[in-house]
């Protein structure tokens, strides 16, 4: 049985932010719903690359000498190896995808960390 | 240099249908646009997990023993090895997710097969 997703319908059943949660496996990768909002913390991922499309609100992403807002209806692919810090002002609902084995803290691991992601 | 992609702003530079432009690269992943109106035909990819992320219309898939309609805001994955007809009775604008080395006409190779996607 093949089942669709309703990103709406998914993304009502959370509320917390920094906490990505599973919604589909294409391959090796996962798609993943979180909501954002206040400043992450400056991580790098060694090998994986990273998407954020965002499905509501303003996401700010800040390199070490670029920022750029990803508005609704918009995406980025933060490339492996390139520091990085989302920064959400306001809430935000981003849909990730990214290989399975991606760390939301990439090469930090403290309490933001969130291992053993559930399905949602 | 890293830039975002607005989806709008690219799904306005081409017309046709049935024919993917890559718009970003995840890892081993290429992230597609693409427009659909009509049958295609029935295919089956492999190896290769497709994912159907619809932001403008509605997708109908039917798999041989199931039909689903992918509305705006919603997404499906079609494992690899599941033979499925995309369909749309109006036109569909549709972000994909795959392997790189996907053919849009999976097992089938004909007068709709696109090879050497270009970047848009």
């Amino acid at each position: 049985m093949v089942e669709k997703v309703n990103l709406a319908d998914k993304f009502a059943l959370f509320q917390d932010h920094w906490h990505p949660r599973i919604a589909g496996e294409v391959n090796d990768m996962h798609v993943k719903l979180t909501k954002l909002k206040g400043e992450f913390l400056w991580h790098t991922h060694d090998a994986e690359d990273e998407m954020f499309l965002v499905v509501r609100g303003e996401l700010l992403i800040r390199l070490r000498d670029q920022e750029i807002t990803v508005r609704e209806g918009e995406f980025i692919v933060i490339p492996h190896g390139v520091e990085h810090q989302p920064v959400a002002r306001e809430e935000v609902e981003v849909v990730l995808f990214e290989p399975k084995d991606t760390l939301n803290t990439g090469n930090v691991e403290n309490e933001r960390t969130v291992s053993d992601l559930e399905w949602i």
